[in-house]
């Protein structure tokens, strides 16, 4: 088969999609049932609103950042540090040093939360965009002063999916710091919680049009005497995303132009239905900082959704490797 | 991409598939909650069989032969006749007169219901396999009858599929019938009120060991002289799977070696779940006949498994043709 027919037999799989689906995204007015969430999301794997449903939360009203300097003061946090302009976390990024593209990895650096706060407020300066951002169950642990303050899971969730959350997620940042097009092998519930995210999404069956392709890392190193972030290669490699949905460049990556985005806001008081495999990149906007929660639950395995991906990875890069790399970063597959 | 590399991404991906789910099928011991039922087996797109539930219908202990007779009598109804010893309905069928496959439709029969039960009860004889096997929702119209002795629809999967059934079919036959390998665009509940079923099972993901083709159609007509049924060529074609899964060609179907059955008998008073696109090849066993009652809902078009299997076939056959022709027969499309 001709490289050709895939590429239209592709495009007619991502069409045939959009047509069925258009960019239709589900709003609950109200918490949904947990059977009412399963049957109308999760299982078509269709991303949604919750409005409303934590107004109860503590965080919701207490969450200043007086009130987080109360509670979190001298703890040190971790802390994903870009160099600017550039605000975005784990991206293709092209260095002119080298004049080549890597998969950049941000600086962790350890700090205060008063400092972080500090940065945030504009009351100390940093060259870089920082981040707080950390994907491994942060709540619980660095932020187990304000754990309380949120729920520690969805029920309506819990029920749909069966499970509790995999990990919780404290998120803090502010305009300047942004995430690079990528999917997550979960189901995610994103709750907003001061100022708003806004999501660029596409649906898995769009894989052909990410031009995904393996990049060598790159992480990022302050410079021993200016402190600037400096790129730093490294010796592995990373399968990622390298368009930009706000700046896409049509002629080096065409068949993004099949790709048909959905732009979804998520205010204050609303949550996210992120579901399993979507792409997104997310920007986010609000004084003094902007705060979410998420919580990630494990994927269903036993479809044929992930298989599915891998297979798509293989036929479209032409690479062995599937998606084990999705869950086990740099191991080897045949 | 060399046909050879897309082979091996294809087995490689059917073996991904069967190395996370095996050959494993959920057992309800009791009617599970539309919650339970959707999360446990419809999201997941797994077969199931659900034990009991159904002991209080009336027809799990009127539905004798004598009973039948009795209420069906002289009404008329559609029988599929399909010469013997090859008993499929729909299957591609060798015939020797042209030396050429074909998919070989059953000539439907009128009789009344009392002659269909001296054929099962070997009253009367008749050179051919008949089946009651119409697929257009026959219980509410020929069988209207005996609609009443059974649910109208199953509740705990009206619930979570948060419909109605689209069909409900009357099926009585006897160890003469069987179906070939196919698949249907249907959630499918199929309640065994006498006698047993056998499922032979694939996933979908398994569309590439199936060796699915295009078929000039064929229907049986009787001979006008002796009465026996007797091929008969037609313009059209439809695209069918030609492998017996009980007595597999592997010479010529050599990927159906990487499939992997999944064989399930379903006894009276036992349900099946049987998910949409599954293939299923069904044989049934029982004294005076086989009776069973199933409930087609019609499946999620929204989410990816439909359009995958376009493009499983599209990929695979080289046909542009996608899943149309399982919805529209002899629809073209581009």
């Amino acid at each position: 088969m001709l490289e050709e027919d895939i590429d239209k037999i592709f495009v007619k799989y991502v069409k045939e999609y959009q047509d069925i689906n258009g960019t239709y995204v589900h709003v609950y007015e109200k918490p949904p049932t947990a059977l009412e969430f399963l049957r109308t999301s999760v299982h078509p794997n269709r991303p949604a609103i919750i409005k409303g449903g934590f107004e109860h939360w503590p965080a919701r009203t207490k969450w200043t950042n007086d009130y987080l300097r109360s509670k979190m003061g001298e703890t040190v946090v971790t802390v994903a540090g870009k160099s600017t302009p550039n605000g975005y976390a784990d991206a293709v990024t092209y260095d002119p040093v080298t004049d080549k593209e890597y998969f950049t990895m941000p600086h962790e650096e350890k700090m205060t939360f008063n400092s972080f706060i500090d940065l945030i407020e504009g009351k100390a300066v940093s060259a870089n965009a920082n981040y707080i951002s950390l994907q491994n169950g942060s709540l619980p642990t660095e932020y187990s002063a304000i754990e309380k303050d949120v729920n520690q899971d969805i029920d309506w969730c819990n029920g749909a999916l069966g499970k509790q959350p995999d990990a919780v997620n404290f998120w803090f940042g502010d305009d300047k710091s942004a995430t690079s097009l990528h999917k997550d092998p979960y189901e995610n519930c994103y709750a907003v919680i001061r100022g708003q995210k806004t999501f660029i999404l596409y649906p898995p069956t769009e894989y052909y049009c990410m031009h995904e392709s393996l990049y060598q890392n790159a992480i990022y190193v302050p410079n021993e005497t200016t402190q600037k972030l400096e790129l730093s290669p490294l010796e592995s490699s990373t399968p990622w995303i390298p368009v930009n949905p706000l700046y896409p460049d049509f002629t080096k990556y065409p068949k993004f132009m099949h790709a048909c985005p959905i732009t979804v806001t998520v205010k204050e008081g609303e949550m996210l239905y992120l579901p399993a495999l979507w792409f997104h990149q997310v920007m986010q906007k609000g004084d003094e900082g902007v705060i979410a929660v998420n919580y990630w639950y494990d994927m269903e395995y036993t479809n044929s959704l992930f298989p599915t991906m891998g297979l798509f990875r293989r036929l479209i890069t032409g690479s062995m490797e599937g998606n084990r790399e999705l869950l086990v970063d740099e191991e080897d597959s045949d």
